[in-house]
C-alpha cells in the first residue's frame, strides 16, 4: 500500500491542460483566464477630472489671478473642450476630459461662485484633481496575466477593454457515478435496507463551485451493468468520479471492470483514514482519468478535496499550495497512516485555529456539515502539540 | 457628514426578510436554508456493515468456536437476512444490513476462507465493524438548522433525507444601474472622451457569487431619463445599486430625482475614503432600497463590499461578523475619515497578514485585481503598528 504523499504525487502527475474556450464576459466569472489582457488605450484614456469644480490654467493663478469668469461647462461624456481665454475658467464635472490649456482643477468646496465668476477660497496645487492619462497603465501594458482566476474585479477590467467574450481554460468533462444496490434516488422512499444516493449529489454540488456541471449516472451492482456504463462514460468524459465499489467485497467490481476496459490502475489503496480503498487509474488511449472513491460519505468527500481539487487546480493552471492552521489541542497519530480529521475553524488574534470534531467514523454524513474542512496528520512518533501548524483543506 | 460606523449602522437597520422560496436540490447550493431538516429515519437506518467479511454471533466465538461455515452471502441493497445456525456465519459486504442473530463482523484481512469455511486469524471484539442504527442521529433529530448556508456537505444531507426541493431564503431582486454620458457599452469602441461601462458589470459578477442574477440598466445624464427609468426600477426591484451620479456636479441628478420619486434619503456622504459621496435611501411605500455609489471603480467596489454585502447577509439571515488580520507594516490615519486600503493577503505561521497596496486613487481599476480585499482603518491619533489587528473585508 502506498502512502498518502505518494498517492498525491502520482495523481498530480496526471494533471492535464484541457485547452481553451471562449465564453461571454459574465460567464467567465470564476473561470481561469487563458489569454493575457492588454490595455487597448491608456488607463485613464485622457486627463480626467476627479472632482466637480473649475478647470484653470495654473500660470494665471501664479500671476496673481484668483477670480475666474466661467467660459463654459463640460460634463463627462463631452469631447475635449478648450479654455479659450487663460484668464477664464471652465466649469467641469467628475469624469470629464480636462480642457486644452487647463491644467488644474479646483473643487466647488474651495470656491465661491457668483454671477458666473468663480473666486478661489484657498491656494491650489498645480495639476491637482486630475487623474492623468496613462497614470494607471499605458496602452499595451498587460492588465491581466494568463492563468489568473477571474473574479468581479477582473470582470471590471475585462469590460473596460471591451472583452465581450473571454478566452478561458476549458474545464474537464466530469461525470459522477454511484454504484451500490442499496442506493435509491433522492425522490424515492427507501425500504428499510436501502438508503438514498447522497455522495455523488454532494460531489455534483462541489463540482458546480468549480463551474463544472457534471452528469450523474447510477449503476447497479452487476458486472455487466458496470462494464457497459463505465465503457460509455470513459468515451464521453475526461474524468469519472465514482463512489463505492472499490473495497474488498464480492460485489465490488470496479477494479476488475476497469482492468477489462483498458483502464490502467495507477494505485489502489492508500495508507490513509478515512478513504483507504481509493482507486485511481487512467485509460491510456482515451486519457480518461478515473477517481474511484470508497462509498462512505466522509471518505468520498475528503478524497474529493484531497486529490481531485488539487489535480483540477493544477490542470486549469491556477496552482495549488498548502494552507497551514494552528491546532487548538494536542493530538497523536501513531497509526502508520495519514489521518484526515474533520475540523471546525475559528479566528483568534489574526490566526486561524482548528478544533478537531469527534465523529462516528466515515459513515457519519452529518459531521460533514459541522466541519469547515479537514486537517492532514501524517504518522508521527511524537504528539502534535497544541498550537502546532498542520495542513488544512477547506471544504466550505 | 456622518461617520462610516454610523452609515454602516443605518444601512443595517434596513435589513429585511424577503421570505422564502422552494428550489430544486442542486439549485439550493450556496443558498440559505429556510427550514429545519429532520432525520426521516435513524442515521444509519439499520445496523450497517462497515467492512467486507463475515458476520457471526459473538457468543459462539466466546464458547470456543473459531471456524464458521458460510451459510449465505449478503450484499448492500439486500433486505435483512437471518443467521439461522449460530455456529455458522454469513458472508457480508460493506453497506449491507447486519443479519438477525449476528452481532459482530470480521473483515477478510483477519480471516482465512477455504471450501466455504472461514477461520478467524485474530481475536475479534464484540460488535466490531458495525455502524449501529441511529449512531449518528436518531429519527426526528435536527440535522440542519434554519439559517445555515447550504454547501456540498449540506446537499448530501438534504439528498439523504429525500429533499428533492428545498425551502431557502428568497433573494432580494436587485438591479444595477449605470449613469454617465461618458459610458459606452462593452461591445462599443469608445471615442477619446468616452469609456466603457465596467463598474456595474463588476457588480453583476459580484452579485452572481451571492446567486443573485441582476439586470443592468444604463441611463444617460438627463434628469428626465433618470426619473423615468428609476421610477420603473423602484417598482420592479427590491434594491437598486447605482454607480455614478451622486457627487456635486451639475449633472449629478440622482439625489434630486430620488427626492422627486419619494425615495427618502437616509444619508448622503460619509466620512470615508474612497467613496465619500455614497448616497443611501429607501422608498417608504415600496420599501425599495437605493444604494447609490460614487462612480469611481474603486469606490463602487469597496462600498458594495462594505455596505451591501453585510446588509445582504443580515437580510438572508446568515449574519455578519468582522474578520481581523495582521498589518505587516505600520500605517497612519489622521485624516478624520475612515480609510479603506486595498491589500494583498498572505499566510505566515498560521496568521493572515496584509500588505497595503499603493494605488493611484479611486479611479485605478487595475489595482482591484491585485487586491484580495481591503482593510478598514478608522481615524486614530497614533499609528497602527506593524502586527496590529485590523478589520479586513475579502473581495476574492
Amino acid at each position: 500500500m502506498i502512502t498518502y504523499e505518494e498517492a498525491f504525487r502520482r495523481v498530480m502527475l496526471y494533471d492535464k491542460d484541457y485547452g481553451t474556450e471562449t465564453v461571454p464576459l459574465l460567464k467567465s466569472n470564476f473561470r481561469i483566464l487563458a489569454e493575457t489582457i492588454h490595455a487597448d488605450r491608456d488607463f485613464p484614456p485622457f486627463n480626467r477630472a476627479t472632482k466637480d469644480g473649475i478647470a484653470i490654467n495654473f500660470a494665471t493663478f501664479e500671476n496673481g489671478t484668483s477670480t475666474f469668469k466661467i467660459e463654459a461647462t463640460v460634463n463627462a461624456g463631452m469631447p475635449q473642450q478648450e479654455l479659450k481665454d487663460a484668464n477664464c475658467c471652465i466649469e467641469i464635472m467628475t469624469g470629464a476630459v480636462l480642457p486644452k490649456n487647463a491644467d488644474t482643477i479646483i473643487m466647488y468646496e474651495d470656491l465661491d461662485i457668483k454671477d458666473g465668476i468663480a473666486t478661489l477660497l484657498s491656494t491650489p496645487k498645480e495639476g491637482q484633481n486630475i487623474h492623468q492619462q496613462g497614470a494607471d497603465k499605458l496602452k499595451g501594458a498587460a492588465l491581466l496575466e494568463k492563468g489568473v482566476k477571474i473574479t468581479p474585479a477582473e470582470i471590471g477590467i475585462l469590460a473596460s477593454v471591451g472583452k465581450k467574450k473571454v478566452l478561458v481554460a476549458k474545464l474537464p468533462k466530469v461525470v459522477v457515478i454511484s454504484t451500490g444496490n442499496e442506493l435509491v434516488s433522492v425522490s424515492e422512499t427507501p425500504k428499510p435496507h436501502q438508503i438514498r444516493t447522497s455522495n455523488v449529489i454532494s460531489l455534483q454540488a462541489a463540482l458546480s463551485a468549480e463551474q463544472i456541471i457534471a452528469k450523474h449516472i447510477h449503476i447497479s451492482d452487476s458486472k455487466r451493468a458496470i462494464t457497459k456504463n463505465v465503457k460509455k462514460a470513459l468515451k464521453q468524459n475526461d474524468v469519472l468520479l465514482l463512489s463505492g465499489g472499490v473495497s474488498k467485497g464480492k460485489f465490488d467490481f470496479i477494479p476488475e471492470v476497469m482492468d477489462d476496459l483498458g483502464v490502467e490502475k495507477v494505485f489502489h489503496k492508500v495508507l490513509q483514514r478515512p478513504g483507504k480503498p481509493f482507486w485511481f487509474g487512467i485509460h491510456d488511449k482515451l486519457q480518461t482519468l478515473v477517481f474511484s472513491f470508497p462509498g462512505n460519505p466522509v471518505s468520498t468527500f475528503i478524497n474529493y478535496y484531497a486529490y481531485f481539487i488539487p489535480w483540477f487546480k493544477s490542470s486549469v493552471g491556477v496552482g495549488y499550495s498548502d494552507q497551514f492552521v494552528k491546532l487548538d489541542e494536542s493530538v497523536a497519530n501513531t497509526t502508520g497512516m495519514t489521518l484526515f480529521n474533520l475540523v471546525k475553524t475559528y479566528w483568534k488574534n489574526g490566526s486561524l485555529f482548528v478544533s478537531i470534531l469527534k465523529n462516528n467514523g466515515s459513515g457519519d454524513l452529518t459531521s460533514l456539515s459541522e466541519a469547515d474542512g479537514f486537517i492532514c496528520l501524517p504518522h508521527k512518533e511524537t504528539d502534535y502539540e497544541k498550537g502546532e501548524l498542520v495542513v488544512f483543506v477547506g471544504t466550505k
